[in-house]
This record gives structure tokens, sequence and C-alpha cells, in this order.
């Protein structure tokens, strides 16, 4: 149920979802409304006057009987539950022609799904590892054919099954399960990536149980890893669970991780530490889905290419040092059990391929479940984070390179920097008149800090209002108490010490700006080198694909505004979400993908940008908000001038 | 250096090679001369008087000086040192026309050799294993992929190879050995039985190996295991040595071994056990070929299906229950040590296939060893033992089957019976007048028993002089102190006590040979109906094949008299030795031999007698000597007539 929203005396309208509150509607709309506190009615600057319809809530000690009477309601209190019309009241409202011209309404990407129905529809969803029901004639003397012959060969002649291969410890079992089954058995066959390879067959059970086969899809982040659990006959998620990284304790970056590796049995403990999370994980997703542990037919796994060799105990040392090289970037098939992931020994474990040390499984997963390779519009395709991969191309040709971004993004190396929890400034307006900020933190809660979706904004509007300039230093001249400069150190006060839920000021520093400038541009200047390197423009680009745990929340308009996304139509960028476990996903209930995957990996070219000279140029022209050269963004340049004139 | 030797008064020339003795020229020419003690110049009694030429050694205390001097000698202990006329003294001579009669020379089946050269010629000479040296490119920011895909990369362009895969635990390897060897490399790699299957690499080693590639086969027998080194570039043998089966304290045959693996750990206990020989094997000649225990680069195993269940630790309980199902005829590849074999981690074992319970890995390899399943002649493979295995066919098909004969052959259930050791009586003839023998033993050394080819040729003689009749009964009607009945048991007396090293007679009695007649009754029956099984007659065999421990010493007429081999011409009789170690030899230097021997696996048909109808019929016919139905031993009707007349 959606409801539209006029906000007087601007004459805007906005259509917002049954229950959205009134302060995101006004963020939504481009109206400013001074908020401070960051939601809860905390602050109670946020008044307005409802003057058609009805809301839920709205009212705290803040707002007085009288207020109350006449129609005054707190905006980030109040809950839209039919057509409204609201009046800003003219204490917060400045000069409405200039507000007008505020940047209009939010756009994030449109998340994209991967859609089983597809897959089936196209024949394609035949998981990698299939259960087939087999009625076996039972032995006798003139049929006394050996165990392991009797199941091949009824698999050959009655389900065309060819190529088929048995390892040692399943033969082990197979003389007793075959008849304590009574020649009636369920084998599990893993299929090849190649058409023409092995089927191996990796279990067989007594009876039919070939209705229970589930896979399970896991994500190993630097910082968090996910785990699904997937039904192979339906295609659906029926558990999910995520956990930090528990190797963080020995580093939060990569490269502190592999300096810990190379220490002594440094790579063993880490190997440890990420089977114990993903142990846990598996732990409660098999609980929570009610299945059995040895109903799990295969695991796949993807991350970048440090978590994959700390996984798989394989020194990662090479990864960091000059020429970077990973030890490998296609793993075989193996049993999940044989490295220490708590599945059964009949457990297939896959994990996603990568292209080089710093463009890993996570990366392709996300390329695989974007269905980037199979696009004919030209991509370009970001993870964004500390580690930020970036691909360009469609289905032709591919090409991929990695820098590092550092941490801003994340929240890493800002004064008050958080992650996306609840208290975190995710949306930011600012008065241009007043220069009083309106603030909304995630979960309309007291202030805590600034997630990387708010640090974007932030520094967009900051810039869109003059109150910084394009090298991200504060406007001296402008008369606020809210700009100061503390231990020679300027910065902007979003929230005083009162409103917030850490009792300090929570501020926005130019340390925190320059941080941010220098991850944008590590970005930015990436896929221009990389455009560059293929003789190809940041003007060509038809299609963006965001991945990562922030690119949800990130407002696009506030993104191009700072440079770090080129200029391009919001509805030609799409929201992958969390890329790696999706791929992982697609990966469980499709073969047919293990056979692109293979393909996609054998033709990305990967580009060091440590060795394309032209990098480090890229670089120092883009830390400038938005870049140096204005004609890279021709309409942030004009609306910065518009707004600012 | 071959001499003639001419036997006076019968006018029988021989030849014989130089250091023959006297006394087995004289059994080779089929001239008797009475010798009771075995050899050793023991019982003086084969006294002979050299007329012509001169020999080596023939005298004891047995001759006096006069004797000597008149130019006598003891036939078991002269050895022939120049050409030879011998006169057989009229006292050891009774009636020249008849023992001119006696069945002239022995004839043991040529021995077959697998050849070298010929697998290189064919341009097979490909061992399973290779090793192949490579220059990589070192690492570079502009070529900076994967240690494995380097690896990979480099020997699919540069070396035509493709279909390459690699396993977890050396992937781990990889890029410390490349850089040891400043990317200069050698890779091992497994070929698959499929042409277009799997390359695996499997091993990597810093700088040029490659011409260090050795390999090792085994053959598992019940009773005796022998390993062999083999250099992969040469195909020479480098070390061999054989030790008997540690499992043997468990029981003798398959039977009571599968038994004990039922009980308890019994299965973990006889792996174990079996384990400790092939281990201590592997110890002495990789010792004695002075190479390194990571240069063997695979092993090849073969054994009846029992003995490789149990070394695989798959419970062979079912091969001795109806219907005698085995759990598996075709293993996959593995690593050795996986099961606890003392070679390297990236030695592979490779298991010779079976066919059926009772005819294992051994008889295929020896099918292979042989080219029976390249040969254009109907042809029969005997391995004669307490399990016997025949195989009948040629190129185009083939079928198999096992009987049990007893421990007979090997001298089991024979009162005096004992191993083809030094001391076991191998060669027999009887003089028709007194029925006194001539009597030699292995190593010609006091007897101290019979040993399984003795005892073929001892009851053939015994028939073919009619001491016997054809059931094997002792004729109570001949006047002879040999002829006796000791606790209401008869017998032959062979060496009397005096003259043997045991301090007992040694005898021949009839359970012995009632236990010889089922054993050989059980071999023909067994190959009698398998030819009726596929409409063919006896006489269609145009080629036998023996194998096992005991063939080379077979005297083919005996064999032939008794009825345990049909009548053919000798020549047409081939001795394989022990052809599941030739079998595993081939394997190992010839990937070829690995696609046939799955053709003729599959391509092979395997009868259990035990559901054959007509086999219970053949057998009770076959428990004469040589059997009821005369006309299929036509020729052995012929001499048997002329001899007794």
């Amino acid at each position: 149920m959606t409801y539209s929203v006029k906000f007087l005396p601007y004459d805007v309208k906005v259509d917002v979802k049954e229950n959205e509150s009134l302060i995101r509607a006004a963020m939504e709309a481009g109206v400013h409304i001074n908020a401070s506190c960051g939601g809860g009615g905390v602050c109670g600057k946020c008044r307005v006057l409802l003057e058609e319809g009805s809301i839920e809530g709205g009212v705290s000690e803040q707002l007085s009987k009288e207020d109350k009477e006449k129609g005054y309601r707190l905006a980030c209190l109040s809950e839209v539950t039919s057509d409204l019309k609201v009046r800003i009241p003219v204490e917060s409202e400045i000069d409405t022609s200039r507000l007008n011209l505020q940047a209009g309404a939010r756009h994030t990407a449109e998340v994209m799904y991967s859609n089983i129905d597809d897959l089936r529809e196209d024949g394609l969803f035949i998981p990698p590892v299939e259960q087939i029901y087999l009625e076996l004639d039972p032995a006798s003397k003139d049929d006394n054919k050996a165990d392991v012959a009797r199941i091949i060969s009824h698999l050959r002649f009655k389900h065309d099954e060819h190529r088929l291969s048995m390892q040692l410890n399943l033969i082990r079992k197979i003389p007793d399960i075959i008849r304590k089954g009574d020649f009636k058995v369920t084998a599990t066959i893993v299929r090849p990536v190649r058409k023409d390879g092995k089927n191996e067959i990796v279990n067989l059970e007594p009876f039919d149980t070939s209705d229970r086969n589930f896979a399970i899809a896991v994500d190993i982040g630097t910082t968090t890893v996910f785990g699904q659990v997937l039904d192979l006959h339906t295609g659906d998620i029926l558990a999910e669970h995520g956990e930090f990284n528990s190797q963080i304790s020995y580093g939060e970056d990569v490269i502190s991780r592999i300096i810990f590796a190379e220490k002594g049995d440094g790579l063993e403990i880490l190997q440890k530490r990420i089977l114990e999370t993903i142990n846990k994980i598996l732990e409660k997703i098999i609980k929570k889905a009610k299945i059995g542990r040895d109903e799990v037919t295969t695991i796949t796994l993807a991350g970048n290419s440090t978590m994959t060799q700390l996984l798989l105990r394989i020194d990662p040392k090479y990864i960091r040092r000059d020429p970077y090289v990973p030890a490998c970037t296609v793993y075989p098939p193996f049993p999940a059990s044989e490295i220490g992931i708590a599945l059964a020994d009949h457990t297939i474990a896959l994990i996603y391929p990568g292209v080089s040390s710093y463009v890993g499984g996570d990366i392709i997963a996300g390329v695989m479940a974007s269905g980037l390779y199979r696009s004919e519009e030209l991509t370009l395709y970001m993870d964004i984070g500390t580690n930020a991969e970036i691909v360009i191309g469609h289905k032709d040709w591919m090409v991929c390179t990695a820098a590092s971004a550092g941490p801003a993004f994340e929240g890493g190396g800002v004064k008050f920097g958080m992650r996306a929890a609840k208290g975190a400034i995710e949306d930011f307006a600012i008065n241009p008149e007043t220069l009083e900020p309106m603030i909304i933190t995630v979960g309309n809660k007291k202030a805590k800090g600034i997630c990387g979706s708010g640090l974007i904004t932030l520094v967009a509007k900051l810039l869109e209002t003059g109150v910084i300039d394009s090298r991200g230093k504060f406007d001296r001249s402008l008369e606020t108490p809210r700009i100061r400069q503390t231990d020679e150190i300027w910065e902007y006060v979003l929230v005083y010490e009162k409103d917030t839920a850490i009792e300090r000021d929570i501020t926005i520093t130019e340390p925190d700006i320059d941080n941010l400038i220098r991850a944008k541009g590590a970005m930015y200047s990436a896929a221009l080198t990389l455009l560059e390197e293929i003789g190809l423009n940041i003007k060509d680009i038809e299609r963006i694909i965001l991945a990562g745990g922030f690119g949800s929340y990130v407002d696009l308009e506030s993104a191009i505004t700072i440079g770090l996304l080129p200029e391009i139509d919001p509805e030609k960028v799409t929201y992958l979400g969390n890329g790696s476990l999706l791929g992982c996903k697609i990966n469980s209930l499709t073969n047919a993908l293990r056979r692109d995957v293979a393909k996609v990996v054998n033709m990305m070219t990967n580009f060091e940008l440590a060795s394309t000279h032209s990098y480090m140029d890229h670089y120092m022209g883009s830390l400038f908000l938005p870049h140096t050269e204005m004609n890279y963004f021709p309409k942030v340049k004009e609306r910065l001038e518009r707004l600012r004139k």
C-alpha cells in the first residue's frame, strides 16, 4: 500500500509506502526539515503541521499539548497511514524558492534478483550434484556382477548415465548399503564441468531418498561470512545466517592476515578460525532448515583469493609480494570434510574460481550472479569496499582490476565512522541558508556515528551547498557555529552532544572527507584506467552493477556528485547485494553455470594497476570533488553551479 | 654349451646343457636308472659306466675304489662336461626292449617373456605416469597468472597436454616449488584410461628430474607376495623380492581369511598385515634398486578378489556367500599412501581390475601379460593352484571361471607333500619289471617329500606301469615290498628311511592320489564345462598357457596322462610364470594396456560353476585317470595300452 504525501509550501508530492516515516518521505521528496537527532523524537526540531489525512504516532514529550492539538507532529515519529498534506512550518523553512532547488528524490539502485524460474524454463535447473533412485536387479548366480558394476551398468542402461566413477571410501560402504536397501538405492552423482568429464558417484543410500537434496552456499568475506541452505528441488532458501569472520582478531584486512599466516603456524590457525566460523554458521542454518547434515550434497564457497587460500590452507604469501601471484585460481572439487568442514564425507565442496590475487572468486560469483557475462550492454561492475574490485565488459570480453580504497566506505578512518548499524547517520540534507542539518539514522535512533553511504551523502550535500569546496575543505567564511576548528582540524557538527547516543558532538572532519576522496578516487581512477587500457571512455558505460554490503543504501546522485560513480541515469544502476553469496546459490542450482564460469575466468583479462603507468595520473586527477576533469560530470557541474548561484 | 649323451645299451641320445647332472640327462632321455635317494650320492644305486668322454664329479663313499677305476660313476653326482657314452650296468637293467617303451623326453612348457622392445616399436612405451620437464616463463607484473595456471597453460601450449587437473594437496606445495626451481620444474602426470579423460598432475619437483621415473609392480598372492622395481625409461627390472603374505597366520586360504575378516576388527588386522608385507618388500627393493622412495611414480598391484578387497579394506564377506558377489572389480587410481603403502603422497596406486569373486586381478594381469586377448588361436589359460582359474578365448571373446582344486597341487593334503623346495621329489620313473623307482629331487638333495609337479609325474608313471589303475588304486597283486598297506592305507614306498632326510619312509598313498585326482578333476571339468557352455569342445583348444608358481616344472606329458591338461602338442603349451607380476610390470610400462584391460574386463564372461548344472557330471567323469571318456585322450589311451601290454 502506498500513499501520496504533499509537502507545503513547496507543493512537492511523493509516493511512499504505508508506515514510512514522514521525515524519510520528506528526504525522499527533497524537502528540508531541520532534524538534528537522527530520529526518535529527541531534539523536537522536526515539527510539521498535518493539514489533511491521518498519521500514526508523531508525538513525544518534545511536543506541547497545545501544539499537538493544533495538528503539529514530529516528522521523525510520524508513520504515514493515509494520503497526506503536510506543511513545513515557517520556523523550519527559509527560502522556499531556494530550497526547491535542492536535489530531488533519492535514487537507490534497483535490487537484482536471480530468477530460479528462468533456470527451470531454460532446462538449466540441473544441480552440480544430483540424486537418482535406482531399482537394481538383485544379485543371483546367473548375474553376480560386482556391486559397483551393478550400479554403474544400471545407471548406464536405465538412466543413460556414462563415464561414471567412484572412490574407494564409497566402494567400502556399497555392499552393505545395497543389501540394506534390498537393491533399492539412491545414488548421488557429481556432474563434471566439462561435458565429457567424469560423473562421480559420491554417495549411495538405501531406498529412495532422492526427494531430499540440499546445498549450502557460503560467502567468505574478509569481515563477515554468510551461509544459506538451499532446497535443490524448489530452489528455495530454507535458512540463512551470517557471522563475523573470526580471523578478524588476527588482522582487519587481507594483507595483515597474510602477514600473520606467514609466521609459525599462522596459516593453520587462520584456516582453523575460518572453519570455526563456517561450521558455526552450518550448525545454525542446518538446524533452522530442519535437514540432516548428510542430506547436503554440495557446498559452494566463494571468497577473495586470500580468503580462499586461507580456507584451503594454501600459503598466500606471494599474493602480497610483487608481482602478486596467487597459487591457484581454479580449484578441483573435493570432499568438504577433507579440509574440516563439518559435513558428511560425501558432500562435495566447490570453490568459486577467481582471476588474480585481487580479483577473486567472490567477484566472479557476482559476475555470474549478475548475468554480466551474458549482457549485451557495456557494463561496469563495482564491488565497493576496502578492497574495491572492478569488472568492465559484456558477453564478448571482460577486463578486471582491483584497487585498495582504504576503509572509508566501511566507516573506517572516519572520526565518527561506524558500520550501517542502528544510530548510524545514513541520510542527510543541509539548509543552504541556516546550514542547519536534516539527519536520518538507521532505525530512527539517536545518532551514534556515520556509515559509509551516509558519508557519501554528507560530502555530496556539503559540496552542493558550498560548505566544502572541490578539494573537500570547509568554507572558512561561513558564519555558523556548526563549522568550527577543534585541535586545528576543521569540522562540521552534525549532532550536538545532547541529541546523540554517545555523549559527544558528532562531527564530520576534513580528514574524514579527505579519506573518502581518496577512496572514491581509487575506485573511479581504477575504472578510468581500465577503460583507457582497452581504448574506451567512461561515457561508453551503459550500465552499472553495484555489489557489496553497502551498495543498496547509497544515494546514487550523491555517489555521482562526489565522483565515485560516473554520470549515468540512475535507472541504469542495479544493486546486486551480496553477489558472492548469490553466485554461490546459483552455482548450487545449475551445473550449466559451472561450465560458463570456466569460460568467464578464461576470457577475463586482469590488469594490475601497479603496473599500469597512467593509474597514478588518473588517481591524482580523481582527488577532487567530483574530478579535476569536470567534463566527465557535466550534469554535476551544471547542478553545482545552479545550487551555489 | 650343450653336449650329446648316449645311453647304452638302449642307444638313446640326448642333448643336455654343460654341467647338467647325468641322472637328469637320463630322465630327459627316458632312460631308467634305479635311484632311491633323490641325489647326493647317498644310496649309491645309480651307478653307471662311463665309456667315452669325461665328467665332473660322480664319486662318493658309496663307490668302491675298484669300481671307480673301472669307470663307474654315480649318475646323480656326475656333471656332463663333454660328449659322452654311458652304459647302464646290467644289474640295473632288466629288459631293454621293455624299458625302451617308456615315455620319452620330458617336455616342460616354454617360458613366455614380455618384450619391452615390442612396446617401444609399437609406440606404446608410454607409462601411465609420465614426467615432463617445464621451463616456465617467470612471473612478472605483465604476466602474473596463478602458479597453477602457469603450469597448466605451459603444458597446454608447449607440450600439447590438455584436460589437466590437480588436487589440493599438490596445489599447496606449488608456489614454493616453482620458486625453488626458479620456474624450472618437472611435472608428474597420471594418464587417464579413457583417451578423453583427465590428465592429473600429481607432483611437481624443482629443476629437471625427468630422467628418474620408477614404478613398482606387486603381485599379492594368498601365500606369497612379490615386488619389482622398474625403470620407466629402460623398462628394466632393477630389483625384485618376495615374502610370505603375513596374513597366512590368520588362515591359509581365502575363505578362512574372509571368515577372519568378518569378526571384530579382523578386516583392519588383515589389511595391516598385507601392508606390512608390501612395505617390507618395498623397503628391500627400493634399497636394492638404489632409488629414492619419492622417485616412484606408480605402484601397480594385482591379486585375487579377496586379496584385493583386504588390501583396500573392503569387507569381502559377500565373496564367500551365494551368489558370490565382489564389492568391486574395477578400481579408481588413488594415492598409494592413502591406504598405508609406504610411498610418497604423489605415488599413484593402480589396482588390476578383476572379473568376479574368484577370477580376480591376478588372472586378468596374466591374460594381459600373455597376450591371450590379442591371440588369434583359441587359447586355454590355466592358473594352477589351490584356487584354479581358467580363461578360454581369443581376441574376440573370452570366458572364465574358477574352481576350488584343493591344495594338492601345492603339496597340501598329501602325506609327504611339500613346496618345491630343496629335497622335494620333482621327477620320477619306475622300472616296470622290478618296480624300483628312479627319483630326482630339487637341488639333488636327500628326499624330504613330494612337490606338486613331482606328484603329477609320480601318478602318471604309476598309471603307465599299471602300478595303479584308472581309479588311482594300487594293483594289490603286484609283488614288491614297495607296495604295502600301513594302517589300512595302501601306499608305495618312494624312499626308504635310511636314504631320506626325514628319518621316515617317504611314500605315496592312495588318499594322496585321490586328492590329486580330485584336484585335476576340478580343473579339467571346469575347462570342459566352460567349453560346453559356449558350444565348443576340448579338442578345439589350439594353445595352452600355464600360469602360477608350479607350471614351469610340470612334465606336460604326465599332466596329460593324468588328465589335468587336455591332449595337445607340448609345443603348444607355454609357461607364463607369475602372470600377475608380469601383468603389473607391463601395466607400469604402457598406459595403452590399461585401456585394453578395460576392454578385456568388459568382454570377459564369468561362469559360476556352482550354477552350471553340467559341472557336477563333468567333475564325476573327471575323477578317473585320465578320464572316463577315453576319447578325450586317444594318445594316452594308446600309450597306456602299449606300455601295459
